[in-house]
């Protein structure tokens, strides 16, 4: 029988920082189509229980990684005839980011194996337009970061001024002028010097920040 | 009975230069919900003819108006169980981009009044969670040209830079300098001199020039 209306999924690209990197998650399919291939988590739209998408996407998520994110955007929308052998599905992707000291709170369900990969290369052979998608998620959080917005979502509770710099070079994939970032930073109101914390090794003693509640993204 | 599909339809923002001004195509909505109220271009999703939901927006854009565009894309899904009598609904956004030259080749269906509105200003009393809409599609447009892209797909076949830099104008809501417009043209691969071609008029004669065949947006 021919079906007169699309199959409705979110997918959702969830990245973080690991060793410096850029990583989004990646959940092995435990069903068929496409069964033991790798995908972004993602799930069908219920109507009956979803006020609206960004809810979809938010409980899909929480669902597939037992995490709630403090940030989750919508991206764009792919859709089509051919992209899933069910039949005409549309699944509107979004973006979501996670601080690096949360990556331990992200658990797989028993049926799913999950896995960091590197958001630049997050491997051949993904499900469905995946690869696709991760790309669209990517362009949208680089956009963002090169226009000088900082992604303090991915940063944990405190951290530094490098650290931070590391973080947006790991998203633009290319270094940044350390004196320019800090001039930048100089009138930025989002973030706080935490006073008399600090981080002490090899060099000498770095101050630590925090984020200032509600920044924006 | 709770309807456990939603009801998936792209709006068109369609947008054109008038008079100097920003303008977006609005419909008189024929059909309840929302009879006689104004909405943007409108349709349902028909998964047997489309083969993706841009697809769909070429088709409800060219049966409403009679005209296909040469610029469409997508901009946003807006979703809910509220914002339709309907049931729950997805609508994705496009927004589309007509010459300037063209305007007169738009017209309704029989059924169907039509305006061209001002963009900054398209009327209170919309239809549905239209105005969201195009508040939404307008600050696409805007970040566009605001990043130095060329609004060319809005130009007639043959335009004066001045006429160039008032759409700027129009569509970012302020003036710009226009040594500054004009240096930044300099090294602009998507227009080009016809030569010989000028616009006579009080002032000294203005040079013609048309865009180049591919150029992006």
């Amino acid at each position: 029988m021919k079906k007169l209306f699309p199959l409705v999924t979110t997918d959702i690209a969830l990245f973080t920082i690991q060793d410096r990197s850029l990583r989004v998650l990646m959940v092995r399919r435990a069903n068929e189509p496409e069964f033991g291939k790798w995908a972004l988590p993602g799930g069908i739209l219920n109507p009956g229980d979803d006020a609206h998408l960004d809810a979809t996407a938010q409980r899909v998520l929480s669902g597939k990684t037992g995490v709630d994110v403090p940030f989750l955007k919508q991206v764009a929308t792919f859709s089509g005839a051919a992209r899933d052998p069910r039949g005409w599905s549309l699944s509107v992707l979004y973006y979501a980011l996670l601080p690096s000291d949360q990556v331990h709170a992200v658990a797989g369900r028993a049926t799913d194996a999950i896995e960091w990969r590197d958001a630049y290369a997050p491997g051949s052979g993904l499900a469905f337009d995946h690869a696709d998608l991760v790309d669209a998620a990517l362009a949208m959080l680089r956009d963002k970061v090169s226009r000088a917005a900082l992604p303090l979502h991915l940063m944990p509770a405190r951290f530094t001024l490098t650290e931070l710099q590391q973080t947006c070079e790991s998203i633009l994939g290319r270094p940044l002028d350390k004196s320019v970032f800090r001039r930048r930073l100089k009138d930025e109101l989002c973030i706080e010097q935490l006073p008399g914390e600090f981080v002490y090794g090899a060099q000498r003693p770095a101050q630590l920040y925090r984020a200032v509640n509600g920044f924006r993204f």
